[in-house]
């Protein structure tokens, strides 16, 4: 039986679903989550699902999660979408349920659940959502404001259908989501706003950032820098990838000092790959996306050194 | 006969197709231009297909134009694509062809051509040529190169994907011409860049931006601000989305100080419509993207104070 079979017909075995997705939640956790649950409901009106999870304020444009007790989960299917490691899971009570199903689309390094979906081909867990919805058309309904949610999972993930990993189905599943009664351009526009602090601070990045003539570039964020953005460190994840929109730049590091002196390194690269650096300093990743931390100033001008050979040799 | 069968007709008709598009062109423009060419070229490699107008060294990613006789124009079928107004045609020549086909997505004010195909529902012109060729996928062949072209030009006039101009179908076709064999993140990433002068003016923008309690937001720029930038008029007109993106900011002005001392007001909004304000001032434009000239600094605070209560009205 395919497996989106075999999931619905959990689905169509138990009266309360609940559905868990990853702490610190991004546009996709919550899409999926939320868009699921809208198309549970959708499909079977007398059937209590519930979404667990801390609430945020800044998410409450995708729906609010709810009030779960213990008992509830006694005779309940539980389904994890979008978190690769277990302990990554918000609300931990993910285990108590009766049967439990991971859908995901990142690697499947932590196996989890009775029944587990995973593609990582797949551009986010929304689009997971979509097919599973698309495989069982005739007995599943999905509401406008599932589709919404889907669609604000999507472009969340591809960065508004800008990486890598949007593929042609990718947009295809956007065109039919986008077939339903909301405005996909109010969504975007949402996912596209900041914050007047995070624009005073892009601003900063823009104005600082060093640009070697080799195309590496770097930025130090101190904290008497940041104090008066009054940010926290997680904001400043936001302004990452800013220096990769300029042109002449191909590699960089952004600095952002640590409470105790220490440097937290994030390293992008648009080409030449850098793990191999960050791995040098400690640190490590993925070929065009790795960390590292430096004790102080002195090792920061190291490392810069170390990132302009590197990139002035793959020129 | 269909519009695209009509087209089609004529283009079997000429040995000789010389294609145009409008001044200051942007990705839409060279990419619905070179995609017709790389359409007619790859469906019909007898014929000799040009591109007229200005070559940009910012845009020989999307191709180069043609050197062109007066004497090629003699027998030749001229298609002008995504050119509203005859004077913004690049190349005067146009009118000089044996046959003369106009191919727009814009309010079709100048009537020109003997045959004219203008569709303004659709997001660009890019999105038309596609949908001429799927029209006629029987008889004609889009090279991968050819799908990269309009996939840009589709890109570009949608702000990729986020304008309320993007369809349904225009997913779809963006979808469609993805399965050709380019690199969509490649196009994607060129279109999303910006060269080191305009970041530093972003930063500007994002620094000094006036933000009003209302949400209305304003920023001068005066000759003394822009001089050390180094960029002409015509790149201030890439940092007028930017307030936009700020959360708080409803609608915004932009004045750009002009050579005879005069401001040029670039006006933008997310809902309250401005072009009546616009209009107070000798200028006009549509409800959310106006413009006007005052005449010195006095005149700023004035429009500022009306700005201000238009938005705070609005609330």
């Amino acid at each position: 039986m395919a497996i989106q079979d075999q999931i619905l017909n959990e689905i169509k075995k138990f009266k309360t679903i609940i559905i868990h997705r990853h702490k610190r939640p991004d546009p996709d956790a919550i899409g999926s989550q939320m868009g699921l649950a809208q198309l549970i409901k959708g499909s079977f009106p007398d059937k209590t699902v519930l979404c667990a999870g801390k609430q945020y304020e800044s998410f409450a444009w995708l729906g609010t999660t709810d009030e779960i007790t213990d008992e509830q989960y006694k005779d309940a299917l539980v389904i994890v979408v979008d978190t690769a490691n277990q302990p990554r899971v918000d609300d931990e009570r993910y285990t108590t349920g009766k049967e439990l199903i991971k859908i995901d689309h990142h690697p499947n390094d932590d196996q989890f659940g009775d029944i587990m979906w995973v593609e990582p081909e797949s551009s986010s867990t929304s689009e997971l959502i979509y097919d599973f919805f698309d495989a069982n058309k005739d007995q599943l309904t999905l509401p406008a404001e599932g589709a919404r949610l889907l669609y604000a999972g999507i472009v969340g993930d591809t960065g508004r259908f800008m990486y890598p990993s949007t593929s042609p189905h990718t947009l295809e599943v956007a065109s039919k989501l986008a077939t339903y009664d909301f405005s996909t351009s109010e969504v975007n526009k949402i996912e596209d706003e900041i914050d007047i602090p995070l624009a005073r601070l892009s601003a900063y990045v823009y104005e600082n950032l060093n640009i070697l003539d080799s195309g590496a570039a770097y930025l130090v964020l101190s904290n008497k820098v940041l104090e008066p953005f009054k940010l926290g460190d997680e904001s400043t994840s936001a302004v990452v990838p800013l220096p990769g929109k300029i042109k002449q730049v191909v590699s960089w590091a952004i600095f952002v000092e640590q409470k105790d002196g220490s440097f937290r390194i994030r390293l992008r690269s648009k080409g030449p790959e850098i793990n191999e650096l960050a791995k040098q300093y400690g640190g490590g990743g993925h070929p065009l996306a790795s960390g590292a931390v430096v004790e102080d100033e002195d090792h920061i001008k190291d490392f810069v050194k170390d990132l302009n050979d590197l990139v002035a040799k793959n020129k």
